[in-house]
């Protein structure tokens, strides 16, 4: 068994790895960490995680002696703070997964552009994989240094990388619309996330760029093999687990529904968790409902003809697509285990 | 007083006109049919309406004949339902407002490409006029007949037309992408309203091209003076009211955040039911939760001068400022009266 | 016109007064008050008030100069705010209503039980009138003192006091089984009204006693004119407004419904804002959802004579009818205004 | 492998079905059968399905013939239609599970007064085993016919049982309050679930008595070895999914939370999937949202001694442990398979 831990275990991304390493055949957590619940059961934070795990207690104190034993460690902190802590995990001789942003752009400039400040590590840039299985499956085989897309990312990626990929995009923007639930703003309270405030809203935010846009510029780029200019903008809207892009191109005239089919399948239909949905096999729409608890991605596509037009869409869960469960994904390729080892789960209708 | 009617009173946008009707001062309803709910009092189809209305009941058999005392009549009536009822309303002498899209468009062509129709009273089109009170005020002061704008249609056309009015937007084409509440699907029951099946989705439907588009490209030609193209695709997303359109535009690099308020300003400044939204105004974004049950349109807009994009976003409630509010200041504008008659109400908050 | 005023103006039963307010036919809003929000425009609080207030501020400082040219004082604060400052609002001369907890009940020993502390103005309790309409109407022309019911308490008052009045409940005991919106806990932020922890949960709080049952056996002893004992349990479950009460007692077998129909009709059938609801008029069940935005109280009942039980419903908006409506109405009633002005606004439907 | 069968593959317990097996160690779906979906591949009624079931159709005609080659079969139809189906079923040989109302009253006369028909096969019901494992694992084993229990009666029953067991009610009354989520209704659509008219709604149905009241009293008679009356009071509340039902019982003031605990933790500390839930052991109250998607009942408790009534809580996924998975392990006890196989589901959160 390999063993597991977690640093940030208390917030809904650790806890969403404790699920579904509960369930792992070949992990075992050895410990999780979190400074608010230090010495408290797991199941104070994660009332669903009661008699899963017995004992297990979040460790509080220095992260890098609490996760020592391991031979994987989960990162699981807000933004900026896994940039000083990795360095000293892989110092020790463990692989690492970063869940946050601190390691996912290669361009130590873009670090200064999109989140303010110069990033120290820029060789542990070069060396640190995106872990995104469908188009870094082979770097990930072995990686000591995975960081795991962003929600927002992994869903716009996928939708639009088979158009670029194929050149059916004519100029070479993307506009990407998400709609985002409210799981993804985690677990710390704030107004705009108080249920009054948030149930039944419907609301752009962050409208003049997001964050998110770089690495989803950084990863067309490479699919396309050109320069793209994206722009991202999320909106707040119902339910609690769920996020879908909707990517649009412009393209020729003659792009058709068929040829966008078979750009799809020809780039996904071999993958486990992708299943490309549309009207001939019964499902006319990806929705998140559909997904929901399980990595799979449901992705769909469109072309409006008359406009010059083409459209994807993908519908993810936020946690595991997201997040825990693609960061369980590729530390299963990392270590040469079966990809969906620990993923199996089927998502439940309707919830 | 003056005496209106209603057909088609037991729908969503029925019962909506029946509220603002009743607090109206200037105005009385005096019969309003539904099949359905023949001979019923008005409270058995709008629970919300118990006491309000005393001993209304719905009437059945021959709408005309119904309505015939009248002064004005509101058409609440399936797409394709009132077409030929129109013309009989009108040769009695009645002044009609249609809440469908039976007489929205000027082009008889339109309806045989977007409804699959030919419109045979391609006469009515012409005179009908576009109730947008916004676009069409002049045109309304003494109109007879009156197509009252979809609720998509209006959102993305009102988010839009300042961009094109001022010529911001430097390719012709506009992308909607709308965010739809359950309520804009009406009062008949369908397995993708069905509340475990809806709740918490976040889907697109007509992918391919969404009829309103046809609405929203006529305003918006007027509006800009030259042709457009128009991709239209709406989400399914949750809650109960309210629509919110993204309107995407490409522009070249100058466009400014400042240059896009003025724009708006200009259009909209003086509107008694358009409220500009900006950070600047201490309400960072549009929302349909801060105008429900008003005839508010709360509008927003944003550059992005590195991908050279244009966002404008509307907020509105579908079944008021979508329908029966927007039908109301229609006709208070084509009588004379005070244009917020009967519209005054201020939205709660939280909803 | 009379000169009105809030103190503690940006919580949610403020934003509902100011709402309420600016549409009421006698009333002006001179001056509202707000520690956080002082010197902002209201609508940085109440984003839907944007364009109704014009240039109204929040007032900081101290909250009685704040409001001393009023000739009523609205006072939203939290539990234990308004004990002190009520008599120095009352020595100016101004009549207040309190809505907050701290003059709610007659018996100083209730504030040691229930709130913790010793009432220091046990002679205002005795002044102040429990502003509940339907039971206090006389007491409350020309108050001086208002003390605004709790939601709850309202919702199980009006409910279950027709039963108690004709004697029907054959023991002394109701139990009140209460079902919360979210806006009942109000604006501040905490971990269980986040939205991803609130959003589609159903769950007891204070299972052991709310003190909510403090007022409810106050009123129902007066009402029933012997001794009661209440148990509410209060749940959090779905929506963002509306409270309902299900309240049960245990009676002899003979009371049928018709029997109760008499008794809620005898209490009920000539109040301007209670409506009764039965199959026989066409709505099975009392519902928020009819009532939201609204002043109404929505009342059901059913006799269930094989067990031996009888059941009340109210369906109430807590914060209107639970708030700042009924608040509004006692005032009316205390000024002598006729008892619905400012409260005629109608529940849009559905929402 | 088990050869199990479903008979009404395409409702939501259909589903849940199927998602359950498709994980269960021991267990192989041969055939599923839907009149509705005929010849259609699974995933069209359960989107969520597609690519776990791969070519797996549902078949139409004959259901007895569609699942002779079969061990198990599970039934899952409107209550009404399994009752002429099952002894065929069993005339074959097969073992089956009914989740059904048909087979689970012992008393015929029962069937009479509640259901409205008098059942031909009372023999059958004596033989039918109801399959609630906590009070009748001994009986399951080896069962052929198992009356899988309705969600409302086994979160009322769950939530009761320890206080009647041990005699802590003093009269002989139980007040069910049941706070229903959407998911309940079933697939069928229909006006009241409609998602504008469900979404946020607060509303009792069948005030008068619920058809599950009959269940619970024989089962409650049973379990506390004397008569019992129960009112049983169904409400329809937010959420797709979860049941929470609170029950009421008087008692003597002596009954304190401790001696609740006792009775609680003596008749389920034992037991694989009831989680007593405490403010002891850090979380404060059941709810259904920590349950979702998995076979847990988390269940809770308090005593109000001024008032002298006892309450327990019992919080389920009514789709699981309210149907689908209690049915699958009642089959695993009948089976003498692990009484969890194909349930280790840990639920996610939030959800």
């Amino acid at each position: 068994m390999v063993r597991v831990s977690i640093i940030g275990g208390s917030g809904y991304v650790g806890g969403e790895l404790l699920r579904i390493l509960s369930a792992h055949p070949a992990m075992d957590v050895v410990s999780v960490t979190s400074r608010r619940f230090a010495g408290k059961p797991v199941h104070y934070a994660h009332p669903n995680l009661r008699s899963v795990y017995g004992g297990l207690r979040f460790l509080g104190g220095d992260p890098v002696k609490a996760v020592q034993d391991s031979d994987v460690v989960f990162v699981a902190l807000p933004h900026g703070k896994s940039v000083d802590l990795v360095p000293a995990l892989l110092e020790i001789g463990l692989r690492v997964v970063d869940l946050g942003a601190d390691f996912r752009l290669k361009d130590p400039e873009a670090y200064r552009k999109w989140y303010g400040f110069i990033h120290p590590y820029p060789d542990l840039l070069k060396k640190a994989v995106y872990g995104l299985p469908e188009i870094h499956r082979d770097e990930l085989k072995g990686a000591q240094l995975i960081a795991s897309p962003g929600c927002n990312a992994t869903a716009a990626i996928l939708a639009s990388a088979p158009m670029l990929r194929e050149g059916l995009v004519s100029n070479n923007v993307i506009l990407v619309d998400v709609k985002v639930s409210s799981s993804e703003a985690g677990r710390e309270v704030r107004p705009s996330t108080h249920h009054p405030e948030r149930e039944g809203s419907m609301r752009p935010y962050s409208p003049s760029g997001h964050r998110h846009s770089a690495e989803v510029v950084q990863e067309l780029r490479l699919v396309g093999g050109r320069e793209v200019r994206v722009s991202l903008t999320p909106h707040a809207v119902g339910g609690v687990r769920g996020v879908l892009a909707t990517v649009y191109g412009f393209t020729s005239h003659e792009v058709s529904e068929r040829r966008l089919l078979q750009a799809y399948v020809r780039m996904y239909g071999r993958e486990r968790f992708i299943r490309i949905v549309h009207r001939a096999v019964g499902i006319p729409s990806p929705d998140p409902k559909y997904v929901l608890g399980s990595n799979y991605v449901d992705i769909g596509f469109a072309a409006e003809a008359d406009v010059g037009v083409v459209k994807g869409f993908a519908a993810i869960d936020n946690l595991v697509r997201g997040a825990a469960g693609q960061a369980v994904q590729a530390v299963n390729i990392a270590l040469g285990l079966r990809e969906d080892a620990g993923l199996e789960y089927i998502p439940p209708h309707p919830i």
